[in-house]
């Protein structure tokens, strides 16, 4: 009987550790095709260099649908569409920020007015500035100082968190709210300090909104973390007044696309998908937000194609469209499918930047969730360590509610927000390797999924 | 007995986490400090700019002992030293290289002299250019068709590895011992492609050496990656004549010093050695390599300083001179402390860059090992994962033999060896979370180290 006893759990053993040489030598396989042959970046070299920034409703944003399906199609996609998706238009226009110290001349600060703002109709606002270092002290404030007055908000990057996306959540209210509490107590206009780990003198836009019940939506616009210090700093003995001019307005509607690439499954039609989000601020390049979740996304579907892996399930790559100010791409996806009854298995996305990856959020039963933790030995080689987050892409988030377990692949966080949603995200801040390592890894968690699900 | 049974357990559980949280407690501590205060990124800035790059040997490495001489005593130093180095001098000088295609005209390729190589003496070689992929092909040439020839080694970065010191490991030997092979068979230079992962065309520089029985000792240069590729291509169809003037040369020995501070043990008086290196080679600003390792040691002073622990042994920054062309630095400090009877418990160097921490090697006892893998849930939330390499830094090896525990920051290292030895090492390359980030973890270790050793 012991040698019964003992053969057993050998045998057992045996499947397993066979199992597990499989996909660790598929693993390698993977991960050396993208490393040494990738396309990515090359990709996103003409994504940000031939096409640039792309914001929803833009006529580069047409030129990147066009650049989409193309790339998806040489790829080796079995079929490649548009998906019709009505997006918000937003324009910046011309804009301008001044301030006078005391009795002093004008002098500019650079600037750029929160995407989904309302400008100042190409007319001057001039007002003086009161500053609040947070919602607290603005609360402390009442009408009558308000009123009339030009709001400063200077709410600083917390730097004590160790990953940054919890210091960009922790003071994203002033970006998103900050014109409607300040409208509410009839402020003129608000000034933020852009949400930068940086020092720097770079703003960065972003999507604010108005509550519903705003009756005036005044102006808000955000200025680099070395205005916001200097300008707290002479606010202290001075007064300042601002003068701002601006364009940007929200110009209704358009048609815009997600594009669409699948690599039909050989097994059945449940389908995983994996997405980045094909429009960008109107700055920058879009470079790391989201470039290169796009073209990471591209090379998962052609290293697929270029292995021969003969995938179970359907792999679709979604380029969505306006997740910057609307996620109207997301929603549309996710409310296609249940019309269509498509059956997702799986969704995961790459929107933190190209940086080298460091774990994935999962966002699922706690099955599921253990069953892939189960799975991280494999990824140690790879540097990948972290499948602890709870969290998901903004695209694929409308999903979640039809049961599709969703992921996120989790980038290094530390240079993300000093770039995010500036002129300053442009190609030359992606890393090669690091971009590569990134569509490793969702290649090889895609790999994982489709054969054991 | 069962309630006794259950409270023993619980009572020993109880020291146990509540050493524990009193550790996580510090770490916090720590990281706080570091990140929202530390000074490490302004001092690189002074550093680099300031004084730029400062081989052995030059005017700006003595400004930068007196630099780090100044730092160490702000940052709190309770005894701030030189040791003196007696280093080795080589000198780059002008230096060009031009290649001629068939019966075409002399064009410049960018090139950097190998350090420690002889140049041309100011004088013309005028040869062709024979290719060989790698160490095999080159043995299979006879002498006759290696003499009066130029031999070009394109030995690339293999991708593949995950950890680009590998591929910097793999490919090293080219640099380091091509002059050697080459000569021996009566060529009359060698071009190496760079030691690079990157695809761009900057040439990187390093140290080489000849062999002892070299008689002649030929010049030997290095191209950038593009300029390789290229040149591959142009040598499979086209004889190629290279044009090579340099000056580079030994001008034997200077005197040089390591420049050190310490916070002097309130416990006992064995040592715990931070360091880096102060040199850096002759291009670039050595920021990266190893500007970033200066300023993380000097923060480590200086936040145990700043919040006052009570560190039971010395603990001492070393600023080793040297370590890119000579090591005579660390060769210095392990004669030095054994000379004098110094008792050094634990050793750990930063020189792999400013990038985000990822792990540390261990080189030491497996006992010693062990106990330091079993703080590692500590370092988690700082991303700090990877407890298993077993290698050290260079100027810290030295000590080996005398039982000192060593360990080496590990960071990220894509981005590493795109810029390593080259004009592109500067500031601007380094993050300054990544840099105070590494500052935080080492401080980490290095408060457990001296509270538990």
């Amino acid at each position: 009987m012991k040698k019964i006893i003992l053969f057993l759990p050998l045998f057992l053993g045996g499947i397993f550790f066979s199992q597990v040489k499989t996909d660790s030598l598929q693993f390698s396989k993977i991960s050396d095709q993208i490393l040494s042959e990738g396309k990515a970046y090359e990709d996103l070299r003409e994504l940000t260099k031939g096409i640039g920034h792309r914001l929803s409703g833009s006529a580069a944003y047409t030129k990147a649908e066009k650049w989409a399906f193309d790339k998806l199609k040489a790829a080796g996609a079995d079929k490649v569409w548009y998906e019709d998706v009505m997006v918000p238009v937003w324009e910046r226009g011309k804009e301008s920020l001044q301030i006078k110290i005391g009795n002093g001349k004008y002098k500019s600060i650079k600037m750029l007015s929160l995407g989904n703002s309302e400008g100042t109709k190409g007319k001057n606002i001039e007002a003086e500035i009161i500053f609040v270092k947070n919602k607290n002290e603005f609360d402390a404030l009442s009408e009558e100082q308000v009123k009339g007055k030009i709001v400063f908000f200077n709410y600083a990057f917390n730097q004590k968190f160790i990953t940054t996306g919890q210091a960009y959540g922790d003071a994203g209210i002033y970006r998103r709210s900050s014109a409607s509490w300040a409208g509410k107590k009839g402020a003129k206009a608000v000034i933020i300090r852009s949400l930068s780990s940086a020092f720097d003198d770079v703003p960065h836009t972003g999507m604010m909104r108005y509550e519903a019940d705003d009756t005036t939506k005044i102006p808000a616009v955000a200025i680099g973390p070395k205005s916001a210090d200097e300008l707290e700093n002479i606010l202290k003995n001075q007064k300042v007044v601002a003068k701002l001019n601006s364009n940007c307005t929200m110009k209704g509607e358009q048609m815009a696309h997600s594009v669409i690439g699948e690599l039909t499954g050989k097994n059945d039609q449940s389908v995983i998908v994996v997405g980045g989000h094909l429009d960008s601020w109107d700055v920058g390049e879009g470079a790391q937000d989201d470039g290169a979740g796009i073209v990471q996304s591209i090379e998962v579907l052609r290293t697929f194609k270029k292995l021969n892996i003969q995938n179970n399930h359907t792999i679709r790559v979604v380029c969505f469209a306006n997740e910057e100010n609307g996620v109207k791409g997301g929603e549309k996806y996710a409310e296609n499918i249940k019309l269509k009854n498509e059956k997702h298995i799986f969704a995961i996305e790459s929107d933190g930047g190209g940086f080298t990856p460091r774990g994935f959020g999962l966002v699922m039963s706690p099955e599921k969730r253990k069953e892939i933790q189960s799975w991280s030995s494999l990824f140690v080689p790879y540097g990948v360590t972290n499948f602890n987050a709870q969290y998901a892409g903004t695209d694929i988030e409308p999903m979640e509610d039809q049961g599709v377990a969703l992921a996120e692949l989790i980038p290094d966080s530390q240079r993300y927000f000093d770039i995010h949603h500036t002129e300053e995200d442009t190609f030359e801040k992606v890393n090669r390797r690091e971009l590569l390592l990134g569509a490793t890894v969702v290649t090889q968690l895609i790999y994982l999924i489709d054969k054991n699900w």
